[in-house]
């Protein structure tokens, strides 16, 4: 990776930076939509992510922040945790944005020479913007969505840097999730939820969860990041899955403020909310995207996951829609359901689970676990049954005992279903395959969840 | 230094821990003020601060975050860095000390199933407790300010890990500015200062700075931070000169706090929240000062002195007590003035400016910059002249020229007065210094500055 830019990547950057800061300009001076000012600022976080991955990869080299790509034919090293970049970037622009949505609606005022308070009251009207203003009261919200990604990006590059160990790498995101916790103990505090029909002759129709919705609200923020770093290992699969969920949720969000809605809509104000942390993240993940995709010139490291996963978590729990959030997380759920007996230690874990480069071929093929020692019975068992389901690939000696079977992921198991792959091949047919389980999901949220409950609140 | 904890250290920090967990469940049970609770919590970050710091000293190592103390005979190599711990559990306790001093005065709520906000206006009655909470409205400020300490960390390990070059580290916490003041604008938003008498015939009453306030604000957040890191070099010296700034402001706090002020007083508030903020950030210190003061077992890294130079910088700001500030500043703001002539290469500047160590008397001596280029004339003039008032030491060839000085700092000055002395002596002295004068500073601030301001605010 060239550590400059080409004239062409200069020029078209420079022209994007340049019309996204017009726009700006444009929505500070006039009155424009805070919406816009997203966009371009979106736009400025890919510039930025862009020309900063390429300028530092060779500090991020000299610190030791390198890694060697075990699936290319000559092993360079390039740089890793690449993702901090994009996430410091992310951050400061979500910071930047701050003053676009949020209007003054309590002016206290002091003299300065000390702690003279005296309250001003200055009438500041509404001009006609309810669709992209936020009330005051949201602003709390909005920065302990930033404190949470803070803290997560802060601890990821202590993973990154000193590689903990992989128990307490999980508790990273539960650390990470208490500023959000807290905000929303203290502002909101709200920990009732709808009853679906069927249970609601025991229940009635509200039920307080009580200190248990916290624990819900804990247990998806340590979900979502976790279950982004677990479906990993080939060049470009953990941020293309992340940008697939994000536009997911952002269609999720269209469908809320599209003119087509019911205006002013109560959701309004939650899935702007969404809209505006994830056109930044879409913008810096982007950036990473280029250079992340085969043939990988840098990697994310564990920092990106975390991040990833916990923009996510954000979004889905301040905007109230964290159940909709897991039905776009299906193929991370099926990965991290289906790699459990691994990652608890039922069936032995090779340290490395990425599928395995065939350098004769140049394809991935499924890598393997061989099991020295024989299984315990009821696990061979079921590991046999598993592969007449078609779900593993097993070996059996000429006694019938598990000898090898391939690793627990969905990766290796798509290679197992379709065969050996080329590396940016098995990644984009991942992707395809999480669109339309999203775009099912959706569906599912949007049309038969009248089932259970009495409306959609679309 | 043993990466394990003494058995007396080990049953001092959990009796410690013990009593403040018992204050706080105490505090959060019943109904106590959230100053005890901010006192238990300091406690808790001191105790964690010091085990962790002991514990990952060895993986700092490793991750090749280490340093050799130049002002040794035995030169080992030390972990370095170790602020970013410090700092880390100092941002962790204060996000969790959050529900103590902010109560719900706004409750809204959803129902969980979506997005159907209705809004339940809670009856929360103010229990008498007036001096102690604080009203909703404090929660931006108070998020804003954790939210610029994490930036400062975050671009602090930055700079630790990539040793980034001067003109550019003297941005970061102009970065981490950010926040606060945006914050500030969206929040609060007021950029008028009371105007000393004399000038009031030509400005009035108050005056408006506009953006000059905020430009003012970030000039605060800028020095604050650089100057700590510039009276740097000797061991302990970053961690005590913050000790003994932090407790100068929470004198100064106590005075708005104490019995005998007038109560309720406009400025209580602030302080509180300037009490909150720098009871832990004392409680991390003490526990990185015990490690970091002669003999030094770990460094503190550049993060620690951004860290800290931002604690203040947040508390004056935000307390609006950032001319008060200042003058526990004195003896940082005369080594940055006087260091001016080398930072700004008016006068050659080595590498270290550090005092040097004689390993024969085992005590520290003024370094000196040696000249091989003659000076220009105005340059060596001035130094003369400085030699003559005493506050430099200057050697002459017999040509007249100036060959040698010792070079721009605090630590030099001092050792060119007082003559050589130990590590520890000197920083000693220097702290007594410092102490002497921030005292002297909030004399004159509460009882001459009426003589240009029409009323004390006390």
């Amino acid at each position: 990776m060239s550590a400059v830019l080409s004239r062409t990547e200069t020029l078209s950057l420079l022209s994007l930076s340049g019309a996204c800061v017009g726009i700006l300009a444009n929505t500070f001076h006039g009155d424009g939509e805070p919406l816009f000012a997203s966009l371009a600022f979106s736009g400025i976080a890919f510039a930025f992510s862009y020309s900063l991955i390429r300028w530092l990869g060779d500090a991020f080299m000299r610190a030791g922040l390198k890694g060697r790509d075990m699936s290319k034919k000559h092993q360079v090293e390039i740089p890793e945790t690449m993702g901090a970049v994009c996430a410091v970037v992310y951050l400061l622009v979500i910071i930047v944005f701050i003053p676009f949505p949020f209007y003054k609606d309590i002016v206290a005022a002091t003299s300065g020479g000390g702690n003279r308070d005296l309250v001003l009251q200055v009438q500041e009207v509404e001009t006609g913007r309810f669709l992209h203003r936020f009330p005051h009261s949201k602003l709390a919200s909005y920065l302990s969505a930033i404190l949470s990604l803070q803290v997560v990006v802060l601890l990821g590059i202590g993973d990154d840097l000193f590689d903990i160990r992989w128990r307490h790498k999980v508790l990273i995101p539960a650390f990470a999730s208490i500023p959000m916790l807290i905000v929303y103990f203290v502002d909101f505090g709200i920990t009732k939820i709808v009853v679906p029909v069927p249970l609601r002759a025991y229940l009635g129709e509200l039920f307080d969860l009580g200190w248990l919705y916290y624990a819900y609200m804990a247990a998806i923020a340590i979900f979502c990041p976790n279950c982004i770093n677990i479906l990993a290992g080939i060049n470009g699969i953990e941020v293309s899955q992340s940008i697939v969920i994000a536009l997911l949720i952002l269609l999720n969000d269209a469908l809320y403020l599209s003119p087509f809605t019911p205006y002013p809509h109560p959701a309004t104000d939650s899935h702007l909310f969404s809209v505006y942390l994830l056109l930044p993240f879409i913008g810096v993940s982007l950036a990473l995207w280029c250079h992340n995709w085969y043939p990988a010139k840098v990697f994310v490291g564990d920092t990106y996951c975390y991040f990833a996963g916990m923009v996510f978590a954000v979004v889905g729990i301040l905007g109230h829609f964290s159940k909709t959030l897991l039905l776009l997380f299906v193929p991370q759920i099926f990965n991290f359901v289906y790699s459990a007996p691994q990652l608890f230690h039922l069936v032995p874990c090779p340290r490395h689970r990425l599928p395995r480069f065939n350098a004769r071929t140049g394809l991935l093929e499924a890598s393997t676990a061989q099991f020295k020692k024989p299984l315990r019975r009821p696990i061979a068992e079921a590991m046999k049954v598993l592969h007449r389901l078609r779900l593993l690939r097993v070996e059996t000696n000429e006694a019938g005992e598990v000898v090898e079977s391939s690793n627990f992921t969905l990766l290796n198991l798509w290679l197992v279903w379709f065969g050996p792959k080329r590396e940016d091949r098995l990644a984009t047919e991942i992707l395809a395959m999480q669109l339309v389980c999203g775009l099912l999901g959706l569906f599912v949220r949007h049309r038969l969840a009248l089932w259970i409950f009495t409306q959609d609140n679309l």
